[in-house]
């Protein structure tokens, strides 16, 4: 199962739009007309027990968070605010009570911190916990930063430092302790700094799936190459650290790791002053270009190949 | 895993509602603003391979079909149109590409069929094939049907005949033939005949769970009780067939049965006859009462008590 194959037999199979849809599949998150200010935005994202969350180590509450953290950085990485959310749960019939329950806390906690509502959604039988959560958002249509929407000549940053959730996760497969585990267990989406950069940014993305992943999906729908500077990659300190235990170089988690759900976003050069003025820290990290001059990594002076995603490592 | 019992302790524990929310957790479909004429419906649905559908019985156009369908129903049941699909797939890493292209070559016709737009989804790999729908539609406000309209006097009425669906289910795990089998593989939404009854009934449920329990949601949401007249409940033919190769009364297939996807509906007994200029086949098989005379079936003169749902039979 190659998900990105998957996604682009179904994108090519389905076959009618309606006018309502502005963008369908081919981002994290579709947009749909709303009202003469806004579009509607709609997500889903699945977390299944012992792949996407490992039972002995996160909380059910952690678990709840999580469900709702990740689909929030998808609204947040449109420019949206996330509202409506509607959670479906596959159960095994021994179902401990107490793991619904504390699931349920930390979707309650998390869904009030966001004001978002739980409008909804379905409880089934299988042998193996799964939680999908769908999740609706409003954008200003003047805010929308689409994948497609980089442009040539824009700088590439993202929001925050990198690598520390996959080291955590590392760490916890190995049984050592380290900080970063904090990270796996305890993403939290960065909401706050995609508003800001949202009314300035051409194209935004969630890191979900690793930098590398993410640069290749906004060149890949806006048709442009990109230069990435490996050593103006923001690693997080705890990741740094950890990695030693781990014996590994830290910039791979960096750059290929995934789960940090900061924002990798495109800019106009002449933007960035005014999200120095607004607060918003942003680490810049390097250029989008035209398509023929391909996706590289430039590493004290020398052109590399970048990679995909966490099974490059 | 009590559904019922869970569903109740997540609409107790989810606390804030935004003023855009009409109707949350407490119909099968959440209800949203959406703009002066018409709202906003989402609603999701869960089919687990060896739960919801046979693997050995099903193709997988036909689950792909049935994705689509029973959410469909739902939509429908509100009194509204479907127009917005997302798929969220939980996939074993060894799935065969031919399921996932037929599952998409039926989600894909049954979609088309209906207009409907595919617009995102998901795929996660477990180790059991799931498929959530999530759909959203529009209903026109004037047409809004919800649980909880039953009126006390409003007469109690399905669209087609019951029972077909769970019969063929028997059937096949019995590894018996008979055309029951046909409506348990091939379910279909009753769209049309929704959309003409909504304008003049007052509650609509569709009948996932079973007559009984459909109407026992109703009449829970509602404040009332129902009196259902055990002679009038209209028992497809070929379940009345094939009851007997099972040695089973037929009737308790009807009333707890489901997954026929008729619609059950509540309607003011001067309102019957627009649906009969409209060509709307009817079955009207009880009455909404006052809570406190308790919901029940009328076996030959005789009050009997009804049960609630498939675990029942």
């Amino acid at each position: 199962v190659d998900e990105q194959k998957i996604i682009d037999f179904v994108r090519k199979s389905v076959s009618f739009q309606s006018p309502g849809v502005i963008m369908g599949i081919g981002d994290d998150t579709a947009v749909l007309k709303y009202d003469t200010r806004r579009y509607l935005l709609a997500t889903t994202d699945t977390l299944v027990g012992d792949v996407h969350y490992l039972p002995d180590y996160f909380t059910p509450k952690q678990v709840g968070i999580k469900a709702i953290e990740s689909n929030v950085s998808d609204i947040a990485a449109m420019g949206g605010v996330p509202t409506y959310a509607m959670i479906s749960l596959i159960l095994p019939r021994n179902t401990d009570k107490g793991f619904i329950q504390g699931l349920y806390s930390g979707i309650r906690m998390c869904s009030n911190k966001y004001k978002i509502s739980i409008i909804g959604g379905n409880v089934s039988r299988g042998n193996q916990v799964s939680i999908t959560t769908q999740m609706m958002g409003f954008v200003d249509k003047k805010n929308l930063c689409l994948r497609e929407d980089a442009e040539i000549g824009d700088l590439i940053c993202v929001t925050g430092m990198l690598g520390a959730s996959k080291v955590g996760l590392e760490l916890l497969k190995l049984k050592k302790l380290g900080k970063s585990i904090n990270a796996f267990l305890n993403p939290k989406s960065n909401l706050q700094s995609a508003k800001k950069i949202a009314k300035y940014a051409n194209a935004m993305e969630d890191i979900s799936d690793g930098l590398a992943t993410e640069i290749k999906n906004i060149c890949k729908e806006s048709k442009t190459g990109a230069k990435i500077y490996k050593n103006k990659i923001p690693i997080k300190k705890s990741a740094i650290k950890d990695s030693k235990i781990l014996g590994k170089d830290p910039i791979n988690f960096a750059l290929y790791g995934g789960e940090d759900y900061e924002i990798v976003f495109t800019i106009p050069k002449k933007n960035v002053k005014y999200l120095e003025k607004r607060n918003c820290k942003i680490y810049i990290l390097g250029k989008i270009l035209p398509k023929k001059e391909g996706i590289f990594l430039m590493d004290d002076g020398r052109k590399t190949k970048l990679g995909s995603g966490y099974n490059h490592l």
